[in-house]
């Protein structure tokens, strides 16, 4: 069956992004193969806040083959093109992941991925661990009741960056 | 030289301890060698809340061939036995790191760590990451304002818990 997969990059101290939601932190390594993460999704999940942030750095759109979500009670679909807005996560990804295809990206943030994890709505959680201490930011998973116990099911490390990716299953 | 080494047990969420100062999501997988790794150290650095669990739940007392610091503004040499007290980390630090020794443990928390990484005076940050979200908790660093660039320096995973020991160097 289809996958949900958390995949972001972390500073070792747990943060998806800096205090400012700076992004310039993340190295990006030459030998990770990005096709090769991309070819692997054809959904990508997203909260508002995640959603708002990509539109105003990569000026939106749609990406071909790849159909976006967004998950929020207040934006409406006339105003976001190039995506398909949701205010029901729950049902939404249910639906979705019933039917075929190939695995889901969670995009992020971090506050979705507590909503659907707390759901069972997570399978694997994918981090590209960044060799730096933010000291603060957003958090890879924001305050949380309920501890996930994972499975370490891949691991690889590139040596030019120092970068560290972790693939766990969640159990 | 000898270095001042923060070698902890971390969260995949950057937590050192749950929300209540819980420890027992840390698995002790047997393929580590626990006693390479103390047989690197002769100091342990600690502050004053990680004396006190140290104190409640191991009995406190000294470690034969290791000297410990502590610390701390608050509490008086009289009341501590086995340890050093001291209400001065910098000194204290650049002196020991002139001597010669072993490397030095800094054991936690997190709060000496970022004093201590704001001082200069970290040089390692070794992290053994356990396959569990915890969502709250002590964070590996709180809330510090500079960021930290560090170099991978060393990994190793172990395939029976899925515990992943990194270590770095503060560049």
């Amino acid at each position: 069956m289809r996958q949900v997969v958390y995949s972001v990059a972390m500073s070792l101290d747990g943060y998806i992004a800096g205090p400012r939601g700076e992004s310039d932190w993340i190295l990006i390594d030459p030998e990770i193969d990005f096709n090769a993460i991309f070819a692997r999704f054809d959904v990508i999940l997203m909260g508002r806040k995640t959603y708002e942030m990509t539109r105003t750095s990569q000026g939106g759109g749609s990406t071909p083959g790849i159909e976006s979500y967004v998950f929020s009670r207040t934006l409406r679909q006339a105003d976001c093109r190039g995506v398909i807005v949701s205010d029901n996560p729950s049902q939404t990804v249910s639906e979705l992941r019933k039917r075929s295809g190939k695995d889901m990206w969670l995009f992020g943030g971090g506050q979705l991925f507590r909503s659907l994890l707390e759901l069972g709505h997570v399978d694997r959680v994918s981090v590209a661990i960044i060799p730096v201490l933010l000291g603060g930011g957003l958090r890879l998973l924001p305050d949380s009741t309920r501890r996930a116990e994972l499975q370490l099911v891949e691991h690889q490390t590139y040596a030019k960056t120092g970068t560290v990716s972790l693939e766990y299953a969640v159990t």
